[in-house]
This record gives structure tokens, C-alpha cells and sequence, in this order.
């Protein structure tokens, strides 16, 4: 197994750090970039030579810029199934990179806050992570790696639409910025509709903790804008910043200061019967740790539990997923055999001692 | 309140004791025998004042029987209705007796393995329990406590259909043998069914918990006969002891040996959940804690769990339920507070210190 894949396994990375602004509430914050270089098709146009070239030559350019030499290119193709999974898991690509064929690789680092994947739908996707609500500096990073990527390729770029990509929804900016939020009170409480409607009115997504196409698992939702034409990159991050995300993050702490103060035992019953759940299964599907994780974790922020650090929950929450969970115990698993093994990895976890 | 009820409240009584034959299995044995006064006519036809001419006479015999003064009568009426679900959920009077109205009363002893209903749906309604599957003692005793009041009072009797009752399915011999069976492993395995139509071919009602119209709650279920006439009762009680019974309990035994040999994290699971609920949970119903220490009291049986005694389990299955609760805590009480209260005792009884 690939040195640094084996190293992810024992740390929560970036995206779950449980760190930065708003962390109780704002799991994490993501930019990506969708960029093409402007002297190949598009992928859906590209033979298996040209996407072997537009992979050598990202490649390329990751190596020859020396702001850059702590990137790990993997190929993931050379990767087995799990591998690749436990990359779609961490957030560093997409499932359907993941499962898609041909020549496609990934450039990572060890902190997990930033990566490429090379010829996922476009050439290039830049995508930067922040634990908690730190848009500006992402913005900042990812500025600088797409600037320091533009000195050695050259991209796609039309003086009038902006930045060219394989879907007419990425023509312009190229942005997505999307903010993950945990927003377990308003889930309990009902209201999680509201965050729904108001986002569909500012044109925003509100999808799941895998992103587009996903449900929301374990009270995770992703909020990220839908227009990357005729607005520009600091106005969506400002608007994201200042405006969007504060209100959805004190909507959600009004819901778990309401339960405290009116229904303490209604939410204590959530919060340790989720508890009860992961100490004492033996059977855990990986959608129940999620949502039982999901709990336990509103329980800590809001002081109901003490015993448990967060830093393990956070870690739970991505060493519970099938291709994690396969990793860690080293071999190749059905159904229920990881049911069995995520019921034992959590109880072990969260044994008393 | 009166004493006996108080002391009730300490103690699991000789339905829930958990000893006896076949206890792992069979909660508890109980013959009942309906009885009228010769004198007088069915209740449903009686004045008030006959009514309590009844209750008066029937009283008066238990008191004159030497035998009998253990016995003590007391009138339903004078007791609130929190008292009266109390011995509702002892099974020693009947939920129809409790919601009724006009003079009725109960004679017990503190054993509770003997209780006369007064003015039920029948003059007299003798009942005898005994802990596991004791059918020829209970069959003794309450042979022994229908002719100790023979002496003192005259049945209504008639030489080719036997004793006279208020509803027709129990003319004859007026006996109903009932065995209530814990069988929560043919419920998993959803193999219970075919314990309802084996009954259903031998004329022999299933019922839950509580008898007549309840449902069957927490994988308990009552076994009892429905031909009351052209059978003799040692005919019957010969059936259930050597035949029926035996046969039912073999089948939950295989269920939980199949359980305990092919599936031992499905059950494992099963029982675990259980206790972790029975832990953590802050709000738990009447129903739930039901399932809950069911569950657990299987485990308890298999081997699964050993750090919690199955007497303890056996009392809270009594002093969960709503009337026991509440005399527990000394106050009435909404639903809700009932749920907080019901989860802070299972808590603090199952606490491992």
C-alpha cells in the first residue's frame, strides 16, 4: 500500500479536523477549479494517447514548479478499488473519477488541504480544503496554485466567457465553493427545510456529504454555489463569508440552544442513545455510525457529553466508511463482515476502558 | 396505600419470580376457575344492592374459612386508579374489573401466588399462579381453594353442564389454564407464526401480555385453553404439561441454539442494542422498555450477558409499566414524565457503578 494512502488511515485529514471558525457547526470548506489545457480537446473528445499526454504534461508542470515538489502524483489506474474508494471517502477525488476508465491520476499532500485530480471530467481539478469557515484563505491558496500551475501550462481561457470547461455549468469562474455544515438540531427540530428554501432562492445546492447526487447522511449538508457566470470568484466567497453561512451556522445554534433550554431530555435521549448504539452493536451499517456519530458529536459541542473527545468522532466518521474500514483491517470484506468489523472498531474506540 | 400494595412494589411477585420449570422459558402457569353464587343472579342482571350482597357473602366466607385468613379483601372502589393498574399489571385482577364499576373487590396474599376477583364478569373469579410451568400444583391449590369455599358458599352448578356462567364460553368446568412463554428467538427468526397456527389447530388462544385483546408485547405470549366443556380440567392441564407446552418450549430452545450457533453477532446485536437502550436512553416507553429487557433477558439466558441478573430484569419488567412507575415515584404523571422517569430507573438499576 502507497506510503501516503497508509499514513491517511491514522489521521482525520484536513477536512475533518474539527478545527477553525464556526468549527461546532462548519465540518469544513472547500474551492475547486475545473481548468483545461487549451491545446487538447475535452475528455469526451480525447483518445487514450491524448489523455495519457494531457496527464503527462499536468504531471509535468506539478513537478517542475518547486512551490510545488511536496505534491505525491498517484496514478489511479495503478490503485485497487479500495484504495481509490478510501481517496473518494477523504473528499481528495471524486466517485466518479473513481470509477471512471482510462489514464487518471491525483496530486496530493500529506496535510490533505490540497490536491488535483487530472482528468476527471475536465483536465485539471484544483480543489483546496479548510477545516472550519476559512473561505479567504482557500481562495488565497488555491489563487496561488492555479497561478503557479498557469506559468507552466497553458489554459483554456476565452476573452469574453472566461475559463472553457467539458459542462456549460463551469464556463467562467470554474469556481465551485462549497461549505460542509452539521446541522444535527435542525434536522431534529424539523426546520432543516427552511436552510433548503432559502438556499434554492440565493441559487445555491444543498447536497450531501459526498457532494453532488448524494443524500444527506448524518445530518451533513454541502451548500455551494450553482453560477460561476457574471460573478466574480470574491463575490461568492464574500457572500459565502460574511452573509450565507453565518446565518445557516446561528439558525442551527438557536435549534441546539432551544433543545437545551425546552427539551433537554428529548435531546440528551438522541445524543446517548446514539451513544448506547456505538458502544454496545455488534451490526453497524455505515449510514447507522454516520447518523449515531452525527449525535454524539452534537452532544459534545453542546457540553451534554464529557467523555469523549471530538478528535474521535471526527476520526470515527471517515475510519467507519467501507474503504477505510477494509484498509485498517487489512483485508478485502462483504456486507456484514464489515458490519461486524465497524461495530468493533467503534466499541474499541469508545470503550471506557 | 395500603401496606400489601407497598410491599408489592419491592418484589416481582410469583408471576415474574423466574424460577420453576422451564423458567428460561416459561414466565409463569396460571389457572383461573369462574365461580357463581346460587343464590343470586349474574352480575349483569344484579342491582347494586345485590351486588354488594354478593361481595359481602363471598367475603364473609373467605373470612370464615380458617384456612383463608391470609387473605386480604380489598374493595377496588376505595382504591384510586393508580392502584388498581398496579394489580392490573400483576395480573391479579383483570383490566375489566379495574375499569368497571359498582362493588368489586380482590382477596390476595402477600405470596401473590393466589387472588379471589369479586364481582368480575362472574361472581367469583379464583385464580392460582405459579412461577415456570407448575400446572398440577397450581391445580392443586386452586381445587383446594374452590372447595374451601364450596364449604361456606353454594355454586351455582348443573348436573349435565356443570358450573353456571355469566358468558357461555365458560360453562362447564369454568377453568381457563393459561402459560404465559417468553419466546423472543422464534420472533427474530420469524418462526412465531407457526406457533399461532399449531394453537390455532389444538382450539388454544395466543394472546400478549396481558391477556383477552392485548397484543403480543415484548416476544410475550399467553397460551390458553378455549373449551371449557366436555373436558375434563386434568385433561386439559395433562395436555399443556406433558404435550403442548414442552413442545413450544423445545422450539424457542432450538431457535436460540441456531441463533447462538450460525448467527452469534445477529444475536449478539440484538441483546447488546437492548442494553445499550436500557442504558443511555432518556425517554423510554412503556412498550420499548419491554422489547428492550426482553431482548436482554434472552442474552441473559444464552450466556450472552453476564454482569446483570435476570431477577433484576424480572422486576423491572413490572416496575417499568405505567401504575408501578408511578406509585414508585409517588406522583401522577403525564406520558412524557413517565418516559423520563421509566429511563432513570432502568438506568440507575442497570448501572454497572
Amino acid at each position: 500500500m502507497n506510503p501516503l494512502l497508509k499514513q491517511m488511515l491514522r489521521q482525520a485529514g484536513e477536512w475533518m479536523r474539527g478545527v477553525g471558525p464556526m468549527h461546532e457547526i462548519v465540518i469544513s470548506t472547500r474551492i475547486r477549479l475545473a481548468r483545461n489545457l487549451d491545446s487538447y480537446p475535452f475528455l469526451t473528445r480525447a483518445t487514450a494517447e491524448t489523455r495519457l499526454e494531457i496527464a503527462d504534461a499536468v504531471t509535468h508542470a506539478i513537478r517542475m514548479s518547486p512551490e510545488l515538489k511536496s505534491f505525491v502524483v498517484l496514478d489511479l489506474e495503478k490503485l485497487d478499488e479500495i484504495e481509490r474508494n478510501l481517496l473518494v471517502e477523504r473528499h481528495l477525488i471524486s466517485r466518479q473519477q473513481a470509477e471512471s476508465d482510462g489514464v487518471r491520476r491525483v496530486a496530493l499532500v500529506e496535510a490533505e488541504d490540497a490536491a488535483v485530480m487530472i482528468n476527471e471530467e475536465d483536465h485539471l481539478r484544483l480543489q483546496v480544503f479548510r477545516s472550519g469557515l476559512q473561505l479567504e484563505a482557500a481562495w488565497e491558496q488555491i489563487n496561488r496554485l492555479d497561478d503557479l500551475l498557469a506559468e507552466k501550462v497553458s489554459f483554456a481561457f476565452h476573452p469574453k466567457y472566461g475559463y472553457l470547461t467539458a459542462c456549460p455549468t463551469n464556463v467562467g469562474t470554474g469556481i465551485r465553493v462549497s461549505v460542509m455544515l452539521h446541522l444535527p438540531a435542525l434536522r431534529l427540530t424539523n426546520e432543516i427545510e427552511k436552510v433548503g428554501h432559502a438556499a434554492k432562492t440565493l441559487k445555491l445546492a444543498v447536497r450531501g456529504l459526498h457532494g453532488e447526487g448524494t443524500e444527506a447522511l448524518g445530518d451533513f449538508f454541502q451548500i455551494s454555489n450553482q453560477v460561476t457566470l457574471g460573478v466574480s470568484e470574491e463575490r461568492i466567497i464574500r457572500d459565502f463569508t460574511s452573509d450565507i453561512i453565518p446565518k445557516i451556522v446561528k439558525f442551527e445554534q438557536s435549534a441546539r440552544d432551544a433543545l437545551v433550554a425546552k427539551r433537554p431530555e428529548a435531546l440528551d435521549d438522541k445524543v446517548w442513545r446514539a451513544m448506547g448504539i456505538l458502544r454496545n452493536s455488534r451490526l453497524l451499517s455505515s449510514s447507522e455510525a454516520l447518523q449515531c456519530l452525527s449525535h454524539v458529536r452534537m452532544g459534545v459541542h453542546a457540553g451534554r457529553i464529557d467523555d469523549i473527545d471530538v478528535g474521535t468522532i471526527n476520526e470515527l466518521f471517515l475510519q467507519t466508511q467501507p474503504a477505510h474500514l477494509q484498509k485498517i483491517c487489512g483485508e478485502k470484506m462483504t456486507g456484514e463482515q464489515r458490519s461486524i468489523a465497524r461495530a468493533q472498531h467503534i466499541r474499541e474506540r469508545l470503550s471506557r476502558n
